[in-house]
């Protein structure tokens, strides 16, 4: 038996989506919000960098709006943790960390992925697939009344950007568009696990 | 005299418009914003849900911005907040709730069927009604630097759910369009109103 | 040698954009970002306002994404910020007023063209040029977790609306292009840098 290679990066991007599904729910949970905070919460977390993306390079209704599997992925996340709060609390953070960054380093390569598809330029794509990659945690924090944490701290949303322009750059240089997402989505990971282990941030500007 | 079931509509959504134009100055007026943040805010509260779901649609430029009906009706409702401030916040809170409920019963109807239009699928046109009555409001909370109190309390959200989805279904089942309208305007306008009355919650995730 | 007209708009748009992206940076850098978070906050104050406007009216991808000469111009007011903080903080306050009045003034004068140039009417042109002069710093508070500055004190998005109107009406009065538009904008500039001179703010509706 052999997966189609679209079958194999739609099924990532929904193991993607769920995940971060449920890294917003539990957010949303420590926040205080009730059941139906915390859905919208793992909804926008999830599925707001896809939105966000469609919308700038046209492509509407976006695609996660186009189906109900988006949706529902999402709001299971959701559920999850609303039903299995202790469960998911006592899940391991190094093991979170690791599977966020599988999620961010598929994301930012789909979204640069996509962009090239609808014609922007390199330097746009790489831009939509970060913004893809962390729009929904942008989205997250701003409802729930935090300074986002991607802008100040950690490398985070650079992995994204890094594993997005990887991607691009190999596909200019010719690379089928397979192993070209998985070059991106290497370098994205690595750069996300090798800051986050060795515990580099960006510099801050002032001082 | 008949009135055409469309004009109805039509006036009911203007009129919702204007009273939640009229909650949105008032939240505005009280954070100490100067005339213009109010004004701002007016809008942004009464028609930010539904330019939101017109954009998700691709229905550009969005219904509010296609006349200049919406945005007056938005901005008379702040004008009113700024020019008669003490009379409105002497209106009982309980009469403010049950015309918000009002308000929000005509949005979440016609948010859904307007989704259901654009062929969204079933769910979508609930989660894009529910958008359509509660948008405005997160926008106007996130501005004002609240966590959205849809996210925390009360069954408001749900209330817009539960009458996008029970108009939908009614549709489904074949009822004509006015009649599936109102059954959804009234199962929304009854949970949030006796959740209210009966100060029911939705459970927090934690503790 | 002739400047083009046109030429001459872009050149100015360019230079509003670098300036506000300058801005924009300086509050990141003082708000404690990295320099990532300082990159996104430059782009999102310089950019996020005709962005708004662009999709509001329907214009996909938005100008602003259309080439690489905006992002690339807005991430150089934020380069600058990061690679020379203490030469920026050190330009004296009333130099930046007269600069950033001189952005708002191209900003909303333009935005509001180009919604008549979308068949928009007067009313939405000069909502939208409103838009698109203030849109960027409310994205800017909002991210960084303020209640925007424009909604609470000085003249400042209303000098952006009486901008957007003067040209508006100078079109109506048949004037030509440029000279609409150079009327617009001398009415923001006037009435933003009188209204800072004299201390003018707009009254609060409470007390």
């Amino acid at each position: 038996m052999r997966i189609a290679p679209d079958q194999l990066v739609r099924t990532a991007d929904l193991a993607a989506t769920f995940l971060f599904a449920v890294e917003g729910a539990a957010v949303g949970a420590v926040a205080g919000l009730d059941v139906f905070g915390v859905l919208v919460v793992s909804f926008a977390t999830a599925l707001g960098g896809g939105i966000v993306r469609d919308l700038l390079i046209g492509d509407v209704p976006p695609a996660a709006l186009r189906s109900v599997v988006y949706p529902v992925t999402a709001f299971a996340g959701g559920a999850l943790v609303i039903l299995a709060h202790r469960a998911v609390a006592a899940i391991p953070p190094e093991v979170l960390v690791v599977l966020d960054a599988a999620g961010l380093a598929l994301f930012c390569v789909n979204g640069a992925v996509k962009a090239l598809d609808h014609r922007m330029n390199a330097l746009l794509a790489v831009l939509l697939g970060t913004i893809t990659a962390v729009g929904g945690g942008v989205l997250r924090d701003v409802m729930l009344d935090h300074v986002p944490a991607v802008l100040r701290v950690d490398i985070y949303a650079v992995a994204a950007a890094a594993g997005a322009a990887a991607a691009v750059a190999a596909l200019r240089l010719g690379l089928p568009r397979p192993a070209s997402m998985a070059t991106g989505a290497a370098v994205c990971l690595a750069l996300r696990l090798v800051s986050h282990w060795l515990g580099w941030n960006l510099p801050q500007v002032e001082r």
